[in-house]
């Protein structure tokens, strides 16, 4: 079975690659309806190439944003069944001056593929449907398979707990198997454990009525954006802690065992900060790196915005300051809760001299992948057999705000097995794909399968 | 010769009024480079305009910026001369949504004109030509005069120094008179003895050298907005003092007997505040509304942008952080010191986890006219008698960074006789010049050559 992947796989290569440029020449970027006719274009040639893979159901099935592109294989009702999900849709590109070359004119330089969505999450969705042609077509396909391939999900998936709900027969499973994450290395492959939760608000905070000049009424009316800034500056105290009242209160700290065992995953700091360009990594005292990006909570400042923001001087004290600040959350900490604590605080400690409007913008629940489940088991030993190393397990840092809806619908595990590298720029200009990544995901996931089935 | 005024200007009225329309047509904002040949339109048509007022030498005179437009009309070199000082260039005007009416498309509105540069300060300068064309169609001049008209004031006067430097002799006056500034109201005539100084600063804020994705990095790296928030957040104490050492040191406290005297000037808080929209005044802690605009320097944040500011969300961890940040200053505080001061400040606030690149933008000094001066006490009496009320003098919040230069160059005293009001929206959207202020400067300006030729 494993000869008649490898070469299936090795005849088909460069045609492997070239559909995923294909796909990535798409501009299927959610968040500006500008796009709209993208998105539409996106999930037809996604829908094809699941027709061209094998897949003898595949519909395009309308939601109340952006379609689904369902697909499906069954082989035998009796055998177990794997829920491929991915998504087609894009973040945004800008700021487009930083790119060497066009997010949508994918360029393959030194072995990787720069263009945006190579990584999150196009080039990874694809590497399953080019492992489910590899099965399908060496005849070796071990489990049902379906794939659910959303387009909304750089926008908070608004409309697809609905979609679940609707359709859970349809999507009757025993595993979702998600390549929307990254491993350490080639040389240390690890899998995604857990993924934050995530409460992402705006606060808007206005001052006068009108920007006004800042000589006549200057240190007469209070300044929206020195108030704003005042208000984030005291989110974090000196130690990096977050202020916020209640913020840590339903965190289960990790024990001693569990950082222990993290603290073991091979990490160099001095690397990590010579690859963002800091002199200093930062973050909460008493935790490490790994820690801060994995076990803990955080609280960034995503984009601030006041006043005039163009060339040379203008003397204007604004009359509105806005910021878009996101809280990355643990298990056991609720999105709903935080963010309306987030709300709170910031409608609480702004001084009468302001009016600050604070809303929710989006938001997800944290997903810890049960070390001991059949899916994470199958999955290590997948990475095992191609990469010839045991997995290491880790906690991600992103969000995948799905993954709690996925299991609550649908009352089944989800593994984690993304083939991309914290270098991949995602959500950045100069998004990537290394190509050695992509390909090894495709060796490994028709695996993935034989393992699930056997268990 | 007060009845020829009259009847001239009463005769004049509708043409005074459209060739000041046809002056705010011109979209000749300095601080755009895109609108470079609308500055060189509107210098031609404040000169063309001086000629046909009856100055016998006009020119439109090259710098290393936009051109200045010289005109004059000697009667008598015995006669004391007024140099009158004004600019033809006009702020930026977005943000554009905000105006009811195009800015450059001057609307008449409850006796109000709604355009851009109505007060600030093509309205106010043409005032002068309109009140110097009535002498001269009269046969009532009685100083020689000549005007200044530049074309950079919004964008710091970069090249007016070097040009009165190098035209002394032509600039040769008594008196420096300037319409640049407002008034307390029609019922409450006043005068600005005194305007503050300025320094202005952009400080750049970097982290990370690209934007990362806020979950995979969120909590490991310095977030440059957050930092730059904490920077501007510690510049002023919790009873708004500013907190950058030696910020205070050069600053002359005014003594009780002024604060006496300024506290006499009509204010109303409640008005102040209603016409803002806002539920509270704001300031120092220790000074009244009009000392913080008048007698105390202030610092304000002009501007500030970092990561993601378009619509919905997006996870970044911006790469860098942006702030334009000016102090007005009062007499005796340095411009240049001040404006090193803030630099180092946040060069040195920083912490090592970001880089921070501060870069002066502008600057000027405070200056004050002394009461007992020969031009105040002109302008003081011309007031008188066309509003029936001895002036006010006050301190004014603004800042025009020209006056300490032409004093330095010209060896005169400056004189602020403005006709505008607070509530133009000087820099704002729908910028107004009241219809019966213009009349009422006009009207007013003979009188000033007068009493100034007597004195």
């Amino acid at each position: 079975m494993q000869q008649a992947w490898k070469s299936y796989q090795e005849q088909n290569k460069d045609r492997f690659l070239n559909e995923m440029l294909e796909l990535l020449r798409i501009p299927s970027i959610s968040a500006n309806t500008e796009n709209a006719g993208d998105m539409q274009r996106c999930a037809d040639a996604v829908a094809q190439r699941l027709r061209e893979a094998g897949a003898d159901r595949v519909e395009v099935m309308p939601t109340n944003g952006y379609p689904v592109v369902y697909g499906e294989k069954i082989i035998d009702p009796l055998k177990p069944t794997v829920l491929v999900y991915g998504h087609y849709d894009v973040q945004p590109a800008d700021p487009l001056e930083l790119w060497h070359s066009g997010p949508f004119e994918p360029v393959i330089k030194d072995g990787k593929v720069y263009a945006r969505g190579s990584a999150d999450d196009k080039g990874q969705f694809y590497m399953h449907v080019k492992a489910f042609e590899t099965m399908v077509q060496t005849g070796t396909q071990t489990t049902n398979i379906k794939f659910l391939i959303e387009g909304e999900e750089e926008v908070g998936s608004p409309n697809l707990e609905q979609f679940v709900a609707d359709n859970r027969d349809l999507l009757k499973c025993d595993v979702i198997l998600i390549s929307d994450t990254s491993m350490i290395s080639m040389e240390n492959p690890s899998i995604d454990v857990g993924v934050r939760g995530l409460a992402y608000i705006q606060v808007e905070v206005t001052g006068p009525n009108r920007d006004l000049h800042s000589g006549v009424y200057g240190g007469a009316v209070a300044n929206p954006a020195t108030i704003l800034a005042k208000m984030i500056a005291s989110c974090h105290d000196e130690n990096n802690h977050i202020t916020i009242p209640g913020f840590y209160d339903d965190v289960v700290e990790a024990t001693p065992e569990e950082r222990e065992l993290m603290a073991r995953a091979p990490f160099d700091a001095q690397e990590y900060a010579a690859d963002l360009g800091v002199q200093e990594l930062w973050g909460e005292k008493g935790y490490t790196t790994n820690e801060h990006t994995g076990i803990r909570p955080t609280l960034e400042v995503n984009g601030m915005w006041s006043g005039y923001t163009g060339e040379g001087a203008k003397t204007v004290l604004p009359s509105k300051a806005y910021a878009k600040i996101s809280a990355r959350l643990v298990p056991n900490q609720s999105s709903e809760k935080i963010t309306q604590m987030l709300l709170e605080h910031f409608r609480k400690i702004a001084p009468a001299s302001v009016q600050v409007n604070a809303y929710n913008l989006h938001g997800g629940e944290a997903y810890m992948t049960p070390l001991d489940s059949k899916g994470y088991q199958a999955a290590a030993k997948a990475v095992k057999e191609t990469f010839g190393k045991e997995p290491i397990p880790v906690r991600g840092g992103g969000s995948i705000p799905i993954c709690a809806i996925l299991e609550k619908e649908l009352g089944v595990k989800i593994v984690f097995m993304g083939f991309g590298l914290d270098s991949d720029n995602l959500h950045s200009p100069n998004e990537k794909f290394n190509l050695e990544n992509y390909y090894k995901g495709i060796e490994t996931i028709p695996y993935f399968h034989q393992y699930f089935a056997e268990a």
